[in-house]
């Protein structure tokens, strides 16, 4: 059985400008990986309403599950809600929900419910609201696409609270050998061992250390026994780790 | 005059799978900016060859450049070169400039010119090479798309051998100004101010620390005088920097 897929769209301009360095896919790639899921595609596009539509409708069309990061903030760069919108082609406006969120939040840190904190109570019509434990602006799940904040801490606190109830896969599995040798030469031998598993993906990653070259070699696959088997014969080829 | 716009294609399934976090991106953001370039889009897709023609054709037809990193190593996984090709619809075989290139670092280096090594000296038909100042294997440029190595150091230094030949635009300024108050309650004025300078980005960032919570707000635009204008708006409202 295949695992199933997903793919994220992160969006703002901060990260492809190369002001912000981008946390959250390294953060959900590895969430996804334990749990089963394989992400197989990743867009970065700026704060622009018909590159968002776009990108979203392209990802959501091609894979099981599609997360978003950014743009859900105060300010009139944060776009996405709209743009989700308009990708659905729904209505959007304050929904009462998530109002009382912000509202019952602000009462309590003492801040004034303005029109900007307003524009993160718009949520599109038939989404479900995903809890912002730290500063109470939710998400919201629309479909397959979970549209949650681009500040590391939040899209983190949402990532743990949507991830449970999205259907995985067999945990994929991987294991590492490390070979103190450079890649061109393992490369044909590992070319080898990969036709012989065509069903575990095995990858191979030259590092240089105290100026020596070496490998690393993950062998990734769902069915441990498969992994093992492979491990097996890789540690034979290259003469460690028994 | 609009700034030129790049897009970047990341190639590997260790991004995906949450083992490797990419940094050729942000180092890749931050040069185009210092270059005048706009980088528009990035996607990441796994080690599988249509995935990467597919997108490859998709970027290289909506933006001036393309920059790929990643899968032109000597290994079975390494398939960049010959993806590329198939997007251009150009045959691919061993050069013997490239070749000449290898053999001459194998022998520097005591290694076996074999068949892996080999591997990355094919290179499509009428591709010009990117040397690579630290591992001998070169990367390629055709038609808008320069192709590039995964590893950051190499990664680093083609990109150092290639920017100096694409044409940039005016380079993208940018000041920062951090307010010392939430993003909830300075985004109607930021909103004001961005509808105010149309042709600049104004983009806001909220952080917390120590428990308070700011806002940095970046300007960022290529005419020197609106950035200045702009920033003297925004130090009067928030009262600070003069």
């Amino acid at each position: 059985m295949a695992n199933p897929t997903a793919a994220m769209l992160v969006i703002g301009d901060e990260i492809l400008s190369g002001r912000t360095r981008d946390a959250n896919m390294h953060f959900l790639a590895g969430e996804l990986t334990k749990h089963g899921i394989r992400l197989a595609e990743v867009r970065i596009v700026p704060d622009i309403h018909d590159r968002i539509v776009t990108a979203l409708n392209a990802l959501r069309d091609g894979h099981d599950t599609v997360f978003t990061s950014g743009g859900i903030g105060p300010t009139h760069d944060d776009i996405t809600a709209d743009a989700v919108a308009a990708a659905f082609a729904l209505p959007i406006d304050v929904r009462e929900d998530a109002r009382a969120l912000m509202a019952d939040h602000c009462a309590r840190t003492g801040r004034t419910l303005n029109e900007a904190r307003l524009r993160m109570a718009r949520i599109p019509e038939g989404a479900t609201l995903i809890d912002n434990p730290i500063s109470a602006a939710p998400g919201f799940t629309l479909g397959n696409v979970h549209v949650m904040a681009g500040v590391p801490s939040v899209f983190q606190a949402m990532v743990a609270s949507v991830l449970p109830a999205i259907t995985g896969g067999a945990p994929l599995l991987s294991q590492t050998l490390r070979v103190d040798r450079p890649e061109g030469d393992v490369a044909t031998a590992l070319g080898d061992l990969a036709a012989r598993f065509p069903e575990l993906s095995i990858g191979s990653y030259p590092f240089q250390q105290n100026g020596a070259f070496g490998t690393n070699v993950v062998i990734r696959g769902g069915d441990s026994g498969r992994v093992d088997a492979a491990m097996g014969q890789l540690c034979a080829l290259f003469g460690v780790r028994t």
